[in-house]
């Protein structure tokens, strides 16, 4: 869909390894786009766990509605995902077609409706044939293979400029463990939750009910603490799969998130999640900018989450970055229309490093040129001092640009 | 500061007639504008009521808090208003500021500084120069006469494209009493409340506490239900002075705003604030199109209003109007996010009159062309029909344009 590639995105791509019980193919079924990828198969060996996060929009998408009842089953054998069509607002046709969906890919893999999971990603409203799967995911099926995740992610794009992957590898008791992701953006994305499309795959033996507590305390501070334009998707869907391969090689089954074995996999496990969550910022429509928010000083770690919300999803703050202006008035307005506790003359403000405002006023020693100077970087980092408390949190999010607007006002044309 | 006038602008300018009691003054204090008056004084006789409400930013502007104090007294003599400095998050010199400023003021009306009322619009964060309105305002106190009103309007104008006033006459008892108003926006417009500045004149004898609850009462659905950005300024406020001089020609004098007598008079009050209101929405910043959103059938008003804003400020939804894309499923989007009841199998949505979705799906009747048609108007009325209850309500907004992202992008430059 989109042109160019967003001037935000990582400089290397890592490679992926393979991770055992994960087989993966993706095709071009037609659905929206021409000569390009758009169906993603990956089946799960037996025994995998799933655990799942997703919008918490009232007005969910019929694969969220479908995959929140398979979750409580706790197993996992495929995931199908289509972009182009959302399949969301698509009523009692909508849900024909995710059953559909599920009964052609339970037959092409071999298993239970209930062990499959379903996301769809795209125009919202339009019917999703699903016969357009019946044969494709079949053919998937028998070729898919341990690999191709640089592959996988590019079928799930829609305006995304670039796919977004990330790996890691940890031990777990004495084996060695890896844990891939994927994910795609990159507008309608704010938190609550996991704002976009993103997968989770691990080897490690963790049980269902272990890996949602991982997963829920995981995307807290990583896609939940992402912010493109504050429109969450009827969509969301986060999911993990942990097969339990790394088991026959010694790896020790886990069946509770608080165990201490669990230390340096959940870190590490965190931080695929953090990796992929700031990608997602980094290809936020028509970005050029990458801003941290921080606020620090706050009452509470929840009140400096409404404040840096609150200014991360700022139309104006969000236009004066893109405008290469450290106006840190809008930055007031955005603290003050939070609604949370403030105190004008305590306030102090400092864009990437530089202290622009001190104790609710201009900082004497401020410096036009020099804070014009920092603010072409393609990284902003806001940092927020309240003077009040301990509470402290920290935000992505993007500038607001033309480009935007532009690739939100002809997206369906 | 913008070179052309919205295309939502009202065709007509209505003749603003004076009001007993009222004198008007402008000036070119060379604030931050050049060649175009940015001070306005309006002088009002001994007696005038005044009531006020302002935004709810816990980082509010000096005058803000000025004002918030003052109007304990209940009496106005004065108000000064400047544009191209909101005097906000500007500490101690800013409450110095506006303590100079009434001082200057009361001595060149010959009243107490605490019937002094002021208000300043404009860039945050520098400090404004008091001293400038030393010699200025008393010349203005001296020439004062009962009114140009559009003058006084557009004095007070910063990315105002043009300047917004509204007049009625009614009876009160058996005399007829009028009221004006101005507004200037025009960007940093959220509810909560009164979003920009705006004062409201009459003649009506009209007692402060039951002026207050008018006022209070009326800002609900005309200045807070309109959003353009969804950013909450510093510095919103809006004032009514009622002089009481119609009381000469036998307007009853009112002391509670449940008066019977009242009835008309409001009525054409809340006609004032709506239409001002309106004009804010018209010429928000870039907009070309007028938006107004609908929903029925919510549990509450109060649910019905939250479904609207959510609509009303959602990015996705502004640009794809301002690409004149009927697009619903972002409509649904936002309806889903707002966290309010609604279920998405009942939900019918119209762009003008067409219905596109019916019952959680896009309608069977729907024409594309007809709707593309359609979108093309300047004035777009969404309606949201959620089928669950009886609560309806009503917001304004306008299209998110690259124009918006230019003018804001630029603002300090």
């Amino acid at each position: 869909m989109s042109s160019s590639v967003s001037p935000l995105a990582p400089k290397t791509v890592p490679d992926m390894p393979v991770i055992a019980g994960v087989r993966l193919a993706t095709a071009e079924a037609g659905i929206r786009y021409k000569n390009r990828t758009d169906v993603l198969l990956a089946v799960m060996d037996k025994g995998t766990a799933v655990a799942g996060v997703f919008t918490k929009s009232k007005c969910p998408s019929a694969p969220v509605e479908w995959c929140r009842a398979k979750l409580k089953g706790g197993k996992a054998r495929a995931l199908v995902v289509n972009s182009g069509n959302a399949n969301a607002f698509t009523g009692k046709t909508g849900r024909a077609s995710t059953a559909l969906t599920a009964k052609i890919a339970a037959k092409a893999v071999g298993c239970s409706e209930s062990e499959i999971f379903l996301a769809s990603t795209g125009v919202i409203g339009e019917p999703l044939d699903a016969t357009k799967f019946d044969g494709v995911l079949g053919r998937l099926a028998e070729t898919a293979e341990p690999g191709d995740y640089l592959a996988a992610a590019k079928a799930i794009m829609t305006t995304d400029t670039f796919p977004k992957v990330a790996t890691a590898t940890v031990k777990l008791g004495k084996a060695r463990v890896t844990i891939n992701g994927m994910a795609k953006g990159a507008g309608m994305i704010a938190p609550d939750m996991a704002t976009m499309l993103s997968f989770i795959f691990t080897d490690a033996p963790i049980a269902p009910a272990a890996l949602q507590a991982l997963l829920k305390a995981g995307v807290e501070d990583t896609f939940n603490a992402v912010t493109i334009d504050g429109d969450t998707s009827t969509s969301d869907t986060l999911l993990a799969f942990a097969t339990g391969a790394a088991a026959e090689h010694g790896a020790p089954k886990i069946s509770r998130a608080s165990d201490p074995r669990l230390k340096a996999f959940v870190k590490a496990f965190n931080q695929v999640l953090a990796n992929l969550a700031e990608q997602v910022a980094r290809d936020g429509e028509g970005a050029r900018k990458l801003v941290e928010i921080i606020v620090e000083g706050a009452k509470t770690k929840a009140s400096a989450r409404k404040i840096a919300m609150s200014i991360a999803n700022s139309p104006l703050v969000k236009t004066a970055i893109a405008g290469e202006d450290a106006n840190w008035g809008r930055v007031v307005m955005a603290v003050g229309k939070a609604g949370e506790p403030a105190d004008r003359d305590k306030l102090s403000i400092s864009f990437n490093g530089i202290r622009v405002a001190k104790n609710g006023a201009r900082d004497p020693s401020y410096d036009e040129a020099q804070v014009s100077d920092a603010m072409k970087a393609p990284e902003i980092a806001i940092k927020v001092s309240l003077g009040l408390g301990k509470g402290r949190d920290r935000v992505l999010t993007c500038d607001l640009t033309k480009e935007y607007v532009a690739i939100n006002g002809d997206y369906r044309s």
